[in-house]
């Protein structure tokens, strides 16, 4: 397919804000969330952009449809643009990421690994969130090499890439602890888990923000009594802000 | 005074818990609060460490001494170790971060910029913190910029500077816009400031949350209003999840 029409498939598109995770946690971004998962984590806080039932809602946009978008919603003023979803990594966004860079923006993902792609070598900020064993969902680790490699082909440099992980249980913490054995020069972002995600269908669910407070303060002790140093432990800024409410 | 006879006036020892603030926000940490500052900022949250008043609770350290407690806390396993007060520039802390940097720990210093040290090339991260107008504090700019060179005065690098400043209102918020503006290098992280901060002889005070948040979600909006996109925004961590909770 050529660019020109080349679809990709949105679910929203919405900032400015701050990031409420990870990495780039409070910088100023617009997300560009698409449409479509290859995973079904049991615990999916963004079902309304991950379960084909509710496809009716995306959009099949065009990259300059896209970027018109983005460009109206800053003012024209660059900033991060944070691709997410879903999966991101399973729509053609490698026209969308040179097309921002043109006019000064950067560009984040947050993928789980599961798909690598010879754009990841444009983003500015690679997010690689293998799920842990609550999600129910299995890392396919070559793949995730894979991701890596994409990412490092370029050799002006490439992104920064962190690995981002949920943390519900002892369970999620080992694995955690695993799979940063496994790239020990990557920083390693450990956040707790929304264990009251919004149904796909409601945009501003009742949230249990004393039970994900809780779930902080667990991690924190945990990876304090652990040693883990070399790890940073964030919440979810956005949840503690604004609940499950959608869209900012 | 010869290194082995100087002395360190400590307030408080603690950690390791995440750092809750700025450029280092989630990483684990263990604070050195030093006692005594040339400020007296009318929302100061650390009271017990700057008010004289409270002298009796401080404790003058060697070096040696408190590189002990440092390590004892860490468990031996290197980590950041956070310089914070009062204004930990007035202490004699030379010694103290290459006492430890020859054991691998990394540190990190949180100053308003009103005294310049040599000692602040040696550091790995500068925070300066210049104090808004509602602290009821003047910035001498000569000599906040007197820091900077003396933490870039050595040719093998010296720390990653930030620029970091509480937002109370819109007066604070035109003092933060017009100080990012006389360094437009450095990055700005910007955070809501306790307007219930703790008394100082109350190491657990109530806090007012709710408008803890509120004024984050104002901090926010205002950033985003502006498009001022060069500006990271967090807030107070700790605050969120221990409240004016000492020692944590």
């Amino acid at each position: 397919m050529s660019a020109a029409s080349e679809k990709i498939r949105i679910s929203e598109i919405f900032g400015p804000t701050i990031q409420g995770e990870g990495m780039l946690i409070g910088q100023p971004t617009v997300f560009v969330r698409t449409g479509g998962c290859d995973y079904r984590c049991s615990w999916c806080d963004t079902l309304h952009a991950v379960d084909s039932e509710y496809r009716h809602n995306w959009l099949a946009m065009e990259t300059e449809t896209i970027w018109g978008q983005v460009r109206y919603l800053s003012g024209d003023v660059p900033l991060t643009v944070s691709l997410s979803g879903g999966n991101p990594a399973i729509q053609p966004l490698g026209n969308l990421i040179r097309r921002g860079k043109q006019d000064g923006y950067r560009f984040a993902i947050e993928t789980q690994g599961s798909v690598a792609r010879d754009w990841f070598a444009d983003l500015d900020f690679l997010v690689l969130s293998p799920k842990p064993p609550s999600s129910g969902m299995e890392t396919d680790w070559d793949i995730l090499t894979d991701c890596l490699k994409a990412a490092t082909s370029c050799s002006s440099g490439g992104p920064r890439i962190g690995l981002k992980f949920v943390v519900f249980d002892d369970a999620d913490y080992a694995f955690a602890k695993d799979a940063a054995a496994r790239f020990p020069d990557l920083p390693v972002y450990l956040q707790p888990g929304n264990h009251t995600p919004p149904p796909p269908d409601d945009d501003d669910a009742r949230i249990d923000l004393d039970g994900v407070m809780d779930r902080m303060l667990w991690l924190v002790d945990k990876v304090m009594a652990d040693r883990w140093f070399a790890a940073t432990v964030l919440p979810q800024l956005h949840v503690l802000l604004w609940g499950n409410k959608r869209g900012v």
